[in-house]
């Protein structure tokens, strides 16, 4: 099946803009062929299948499958956006469930086991990428919830951890027993799923903390 | 390579009696060959095979592929054992938690993420009972984490949801910080970080109650 793995022409090539719609389909079609077949089967042929990207146009943006997959994995779990107000706990915490309900739902599901079981076979430059990208993202979480317990909207002594393992756990559940016929619905619209873990989490710490004596 | 699916002997033939090593071994296999190939790979032939049980003496088991499946998803998450205290509620937690390590690492990684994809493919009735067991499970913790909070153990007030979603959260969110190579550290011992995630998420509840003015 797989064509011969011919040496594309050199990304000095002049006279096409650069197209970020590319970039997002081959990325996207990256994670969706790691997940499903892994990193044994992750390959250049594969993703330029799937995206519809040439392999020529992979080559020019992603010098080898270790750069490609990163990239791919860096928009696994983005950052909060420019325009979002770090001030603004729920919000920004909402946009963090989301990706977590996009991990979990949809066509990237099998994107994390894949890294969890996997990662122990990467490069070991490449398996430092993957953690820097996930480290950066609890620091930038833990932050944010840091500064909001100081603003006093959390009970003093929450720990940031806390807050953030328990929205992603509730986001986990509510998936999990939610009834298959009815988790497209989840994939649809995360955002709403998302507020909902985040609401209930946010009000449960309060709770939990007013009602003792 | 599939053999032609031959109707194997009926379930009331005598003479052998039953052996829960062969049970135990063909349902690890199922979940294997689920979290790899999914539902639309997931066949007798192919459970038969990374089992090295005979489809006769699956046959004679299970009545079909969704019987299989379901009963080697109830292995996916038991509940705690007899000999488990209720009143113990660290210990409870922790063996649950160890349950989550083992959904994340090692060879059943797979088997939540198909599920969560899948379910909506899947015949309503073993939908139905996939849901079944997740509930039965989630109803089972709460009550565990209710009767503590009774007893004084936790914070007056605290959700048992969220006690049982920021330890899966935190026993994940664990996995994914540690490094890649250190990972089958985690699998090979996985009650050693799940009790690491029960005692942050307790304390951390009692703390941030505590500090409260």
């Amino acid at each position: 099946m797989a064509e011969p793995a011919s040496r594309p022409a050199p990304a000095t090539r002049k006279g096409r803009p650069p197209d970020p719609e590319i970039d997002q389909r081959a990325l996207r079609a990256a994670l969706q062929v790691y997940g499903e077949l892994g990193w044994a089967g992750f390959s250049f042929d594969a993703v330029a299948r799937r995206s519809r990207v040439g392999k020529a146009a992979l080559y020019r943006r992603w010098p080898d499958k270790e750069h490609l997959l990163a990239a791919a994995l860096e928009l696994l779990a983005e950052p909060p956006p420019d325009w979002a107000d770090p001030a603004d706990l729920r919000a920004c915490l909402t946009l963090m469930a989301e990706q977590v309900v996009d991990m979990f739902v949809g066509p990237k599901a099998l994107v994390l086991p894949r890294v969890l079981i996997e990662a122990s076979l990467y490069p070991p430059l490449f398996d430092e990428t993957v953690l820097t990208i996930a480290r950066a993202r609890f620091d930038a979480a833990r932050e944010l919830v840091r500064a909001a317990v100081e603003r006093g909207e959390l009970p003093a002594g929450t720990p940031p951890e806390l807050v953030i393992d328990a929205i992603t756990g509730r986001v986990l559940s509510a998936i999990v027993l939610t009834p298959g016929r009815e988790r497209p619905r989840i994939a649809a619209d995360p955002s709403r799923h998302a507020a909902a873990a985040v609401d209930f989490v946010l009000a449960a710490l309060n709770d939990a903390s007013s009602s003792k004596e």
